[in-house]
C-alpha cells in the first residue's frame, strides 16, 4: 500500500481508474442510505418502551401534591428539577424544564436576549449596532443556523482536543463588545468528540466580557452518552464559574433526545438563580408550561441518576458496535493511503473526518451519486463554508451493522476518489 | 327587595352594615379557594386517562412508517394533520402540529413576525416606527401580555354579542399601517363567551388592510366547547377568506389543553399554504420537531373528528352544572340589586361579569380578604386597565360544586358591599 500522496501520476491515474470501475458497481448495487444526521435507532429507543409502559394513574401527582395533567408549574415538576440537578451537580434553583427539544430552548434564549436583553444587560443584542458570536470549528450546523437566522456575525475559533482555543476566545470576548456569545458542545463535542479539559472550562468561566450582556451556551447534548468503558470527565462550569463569580455567564442545555425519545424527552435549561428568575418571567409570557406528565414520566422511569446512567450503557452497548465497525471500516479501507484523518470519540454521534483539502464536497457528491446521503460538506462551520473543505462528519448511530458497513465502505471509496482527483 | 339605586342613603347604610356583618363571618368561616383561572378540574381530566393507557407498541409508526419516537416530520404527523384539518373544514397542508401549548405558538408568530416579518411582508414589524395590535375588550389577558411584552400599541375595539365591532375594527385596518394585528377568540370569547356571528367572520375576511403584515390571530380555543344542547355556529374564517382571496390575511390557533390535559396536549397553527410554507422555513432553525407520540396518542385515542365530539359531550356533562350553579347563585343573590350583568354563555370556561363602574378591584380585594382569588380586576383590558374598573372574569370551571356554591356566594356579598359602597 503506497500513499497516493507518493504515488507518481501514472500510478495514481490507474488507481483512480480501478476505483471508478469499483464505484460504478456500487452504484449499480442501488444503495439507499441515509447517514446524515445522528438519529437513534429502532433498538436503542426500544430500551425506553417500559417508560410509556407506566400506570398512568401513579403519574399524576407530584410530590408535593400538584396535578400533572393540569396547568401550573411553569420551570416543571420538583422531580424534574431535582433530578437533573442532581445530574449536573447544580441546585434545583438552576434549572427550568423547557419542553422536548434543547435546541428549541437554544433558539428561545437566543430570541429573548436579540429582543428583549439578558440578565443585567443594558440594550436588547438586536438594538446594538453589531453582534457577533464564536463558533468553534467543526461544530454543530444548527447551532450555527440559528445565529445566522438572526443575522449575527459568526467568527470561527479552532476546537483542538482540549476544546475551543482559548487564548483567541479570551481575546475576543475580552476586547470586544460585540461578541455576545459562543456556541459550545462541551463533551463528546459535534463533530469532533473531543471533551473540553478542566484548563478549558476553566479559562472559560475565567472570562471576563467586555460586552455586559455576553453568555456562554453550554450545550451539554452528550454528558451521558459515553459509550466506551472510560468515560471524559467534563468539569461543571457552574462550580468554576462560582470561584470567578461568574455564574451569570453561561446557559446550559440538555435533553433527553438521545437518551429517551428523540423529539418525544424532556429539554432541560440550567443557569444561575439570577438567569433562571429573569428568563422564567419572561416565559410566563409565552406559555402557562411544558409537559408534566413526560417530566413525570421520565423522572419515574430512570428512578434516579443511577438509573439513567444504568440506561445509558444499555445504549452505548448498541452503539459501540457501530463505531467500532465504522472506525475499523475507516482504517482497513484508507490508513496507509494517507488521504485522511478521523476521530476515535469515547462517546457522542459522531465521527469527525478531515480529507484532503478541496475533497469534501466531492467526496459527498460522489457518495450521493451511489445512493448515500452524508452530512452536506461544509454543514459543521458558519454558513456552512468549510474554508479548507475537507471535513466530513460521519454519523455511524442510525443504520443497520449490515448498512452501515456497506455505507462506510463507499465513503471510503469515495473519499479515495476525491482524493485521486484532486492529486492528478 | 329593592334596587341599591333607588334606595335612600340610609337604607344604603343599613343594608351595608348587614352586609358587612355576614361578610366577617365569611372571613371567619376561613375559605381558601383560587377560581383565577379557567382550569379544568380533575374529574375532566379524568375522562382522558384512557388516552394514557394504549399501548405504546401501537403508537410508534404512522401510517406511511415514521416512527414517531425518533425525529422528523416537523410540520407533525400526517394523521394529526389530517384530523385537525377535518376538524376545522381546512386541508392537511394548512395544518401545522405545534408542541403542547398554543399560547407558545400565538407568542412565538408575534415574535417571528416582529424579528422576522410575515410572508408578504416588506419589513419585521420590529424594525417599524410603530406597531399597533387591536383588542376587543373584554378580552384574553395572555394575548394582552404578549403585545405589551414586545412594546405593540394596543387599541380596545368593543366586543358585542356578536363579535367586535367590525366598523371601528375596518376604519383601523384599512387606514392605518402600523396596525399589524388583532387578538380574536372567535367561538365562546374569553371572557364573555359570545360567537362571532356569520357577517362578523365575513367582514374579517372582507378586510383590505393598510399594512402588507397585517394579521388576524384567530384563537379558536374553544371551537369544541360547547356544554349546552345547541352549539353556537362559527363561520369558517378561511372559506369566507377564499372569496375573497385574503387567506394570507389569518393565523388560526387550538389546542387540546382542554380536551385532553392542560398543558400536556397538542397545539395546533392554522394558516393558508403559503404562511405554513413560510413559517415552517422558519421554524426547522428552530427545532428538529415536536412531540410526535403525543399527536399519535391523540389521534388515537379520539380516532375521529366524531370521536372528539363525543368525547367533549362529556366533558359538558361536568361542566354544565357548574355553570349552572353559578348562574343561579348569580340570579339569587343579585336579581332585582341592579348592581351588575352577566354573561350566560353556551360553551367556553368563562362568565363575564359587568358590576357598577368602579367596583371591579374592591370587589376583588373583598375577595381575597376571605380567602377566594379570582382574575385580578381589569385583565381583560389592555394593560390590565378596565377604564370603567367594572368588569369582572368569573371562572367556574375548576371548583368542586360545593366549593363553586360557597365561591360565588361570598362574589355576590363582596360584589354588593362593593356597589353599596360606591353609592354611599
Amino acid at each position: 500500500m503506497k500513499a497516493y500522496i507518493e504515488m507518481t501520476t501514472e500510478e495514481r491515474l490507474a488507481a483512480l481508474e480501478e476505483l471508478r470501475g469499483q464505484f460504478e458497481e456500487e452504484k449499480a448495487a442501488g444503495l439507499k442510505l441515509d447517514m446524515s444526521r445522528g438519529k437513534p435507532d429502532a433498538t436503542q429507543l426500544n430500551l425506553s418502551m417500559d417508560m410509556l409502559q407506566q400506570n398512568p394513574y401513579d403519574l399524576i401527582f407530584t410530590r408535593k401534591g400538584t396535578d400533572v395533567r393540569n396547568y401550573g408549574e411553569l420551570a416543571g415538576v420538583d422531580e424534574a428539577k431535582e433530578f437533573f440537578a442532581d445530574l449536573l451537580g447544580v441546585k434545583m434553583e438552576n434549572v427550568f424544564m423547557g419542553g422536548q427539544s434543547s435546541l428549541a430552548l437554544l433558539y428561545d434564549t437566543v430570541m429573548k436576549a436579540y429582543v428583549f436583553g439578558v440578565y443585567g444587560g443594558s440594550k436588547p443584542w438586536g438594538k446594538q449596532e453589531k453582534c457577533k458570536f464564536l463558533c468553534p470549528v467543526p461544530g454543530y450546523d444548527r447551532h450555527f443556523l440559528i445565529t445566522q437566522e438572526f443575522g449575527i456575525e459568526m467568527i470561527s475559533i479552532p476546537l483542538s482536543e482540549t476544546g475551543p482555543d482559548m487564548e483567541m476566545v479570551k481575546e475576543y470576548v475580552e476586547n470586544d463588545p460585540a461578541v455576545k456569545g459562543i456556541w459550545c458542545v462541551p463533551k463528546y463535542s459535534n463533530p469532533t468528540g473531543c471533551t473540553y479539559s478542566p484548563e478549558t472550562v476553566e479559562a472559560f468561566a475565567a472570562l471576563k466580557p467586555a460586552a455586559d450582556d455576553f453568555r456562554i451556551f453550554w450545550d451539554n447534548a452528550y454528558f451521558v452518552h459515553c459509550f466506551r468503558e472510560k468515560d471524559d470527565e467534563l468539569a461543571n462550569i457552574f462550580e468554576a464559574c462560582r470561584r470567578h463569580g461568574s455564574e451569570d455567564m453561561v446557559y446550559e442545555f440538555l435533553s433527553t433526545s438521545k437518551v429517551t425519545f428523540s423529539g418525544a424527552g424532556v429539554a432541560v435549561f440550567i443557569a444561575s438563580e439570577a438567569n433562571v428568575k429573569f428568563l422564567t418571567r419572561q416565559i410566563s409570557v409565552q406559555t402557562l408550561g411544558y409537559d408534566k406528565i413526560n417530566q413525570l414520566r421520565h423522572v419515574k422511569f430512570f428512578k434516579n441518576v443511577e438509573g439513567l446512567w444504568e440506561h445509558m450503557k444499555k445504549q452505548a452497548d448498541y452503539l459501540r458496535p457501530k463505531f467500532d465497525l465504522a472506525l475499523a471500516v475507516l482504517e482497513d479501507e484508507l490508513s496507509g493511503f494517507e488521504v485522511g484523518r478521523w476521530t476515535n470519540p469515547n462517546g457522542g454521534y459522531f465521527i469527525s473526518f478531515d480529507g484532503l483539502p478541496g475533497t469534501a464536497k466531492r467526496t459527498v457528491e460522489l457518495c450521493a451519486e451511489a445512493g448515500l446521503k452524508i452530512t452536506p460538506a461544509g454543514s459543521c462551520f458558519p454558513y456552512g463554508k468549510d474554508p479548507e473543505d475537507k471535513n466530513i462528519r460521519l454519523c455511524p448511530s442510525y443504520p443497520s451493522l449490515k448498512k452501515l458497513y456497506q455505507g462506510m465502505r463507499l465513503f471510503c471509496m469515495c473519499e479515495k476518489i476525491a482524493a485521486l482527483e484532486t492529486l492528478v
